[in-house]
């Protein structure tokens, strides 16, 4: 969904409703007016504020009146990372937190809510910029999944999982590379954090680094690379297979 | 990759060359000259010929000149199901092959090619008719996983299932519903044909019901259903974890 002009769009600033970003038209002469202020306000309020050229607006207004503003909202509310933590809690389970360092595709992101929501993982944490939010075709794409998977969206990736850690979770990195421990012989049974990297770039090296455990899936053919989604999917049910065993 | 024009398909017909679908102008009096014999020529070959709109091969064609005739050829030459069990032969393991009941989506077929590829299973089965083959929008999705793995194309999956179990493969059969057997109590380590359902539908009864097993995935959560390429995903891998833990 998306916000055009800006009466709209400071609206919706003023009553801190959700944004995921806000693109406004570049001017050679710095912002003015209207504009200036809904960029100062949409920065104080920590959004995402992207200058972008008047033919972007154009390609991507829906309404024809954009006013050199539009605001792309997400399909469904963020939640806050304490609230993941608190449904874990409510179930009485070990927290089971899938974090998604820099995931752009949509259409891996729906898969993977899917697979979060059927694999009775609590919550999904996503960094704000350089990643897909929750868009439409992300919607789409989860199949209805998006409706039950809370997701929080984080300034910081790297701080979001000291804290984390200092709340008792292990963090465990996936990891494309030869090092790290085979998925079957790490332990994904307790609190978790399962950190899964981006399409083709994996996880990022000060996010890796924070890891207390680093694994990786056997890849037994010549090519060295899953598609992302299948890979999340492949790693997020070995601990749906962990979590099972040891409850039995 | 296709092929355009009474000519180069009169030709690669006659010299045998792998083609995937065959699509002719439709003529309300019925095909006529060459493009009579071309249809006959193709069937006698077991080429799924379609008749179709004058529109839509001019919406397909590359060259501006189809002559009412468009071959669509593989991005990759297919292989018999003997070769499959053949290179599994070769490799001195017990065979592990997957079979595609109905996969209609190029990305799913892509991604999960890519999937078997790194599982090491020794190959692919997928029907004529109803599933989209090896486009090039198969291999490209594939990552190069497509050059490496092995795919047949048969006419009948059930017949092919039952010539499999007569060859001493089980077959375990993959089903979104709520009975059989969840797989983490299934072994799969023996020489085995796993097969798997289409997005959406599943597989289809009269191939379920040839099975020796019928295995589902545990869903923890509301929505019943995955990706089909990340529940492919999740069940070669569950294979791979087997015969990696009873090679040990």
């Amino acid at each position: 969904m998306q916000l055009e002009g800006r009466k709209a769009v400071l609206e919706a600033l003023n009553h801190n409703k959700p944004i995921d970003r806000l693109l406004l038209r570049k001017e050679a002469s710095g912002l003015q007016g209207t504009l200036k202020v809904i960029a100062a306000k949409a920065r104080e309020l920590g959004v995402v504020v992207q200058e972008v050229d008047r033919a972007k607006l154009d390609g991507m207004a829906q309404s024809g009146n954009h006013q050199g503003v539009i605001a792309v909202c997400p399909a469904k509310e963020y939640v806050e990372v304490e609230d993941i933590i608190a449904i874990a809690r409510e179930k009485d389970e070990p927290p089971f937190i899938v974090v998604l360092d820099g995931i752009t595709d949509p259409h891996n992101l729906g898969a993977i809510l899917r697979t979060v929501e059927a694999g009775g993982a609590h919550g999904v944490i996503i960094p704000k910029r350089r990643a897909v939010g929750l868009t439409g075709a992300v919607a789409k794409t989860s199949a209805g999944a998006i409706e039950h998977v809370a997701v929080a969206k984080v300034t910081n990736i790297g701080r979001c999982i000291d804290e984390l850690k200092a709340a008792g979770l292990w963090v465990i990195c996936a990891d494309g590379g030869e090092d790290g421990t085979s998925i079957y012989d790490a332990d994904f049974s307790g609190p978790i954090v399962l950190v899964i990297g981006a399409e083709g770039e994996g996880v990022s090296r000060l996010v890796r680094e924070k890891a207390d455990f680093v694994v990786r899936i056997p890849m037994l053919g010549r090519i060295s690379s899953l598609n992302a989604s299948v890979a999340a999917g492949i790693m997020i049910y070995e601990a749906v297979r962990n979590r099972i065993q040891r409850r039995i």
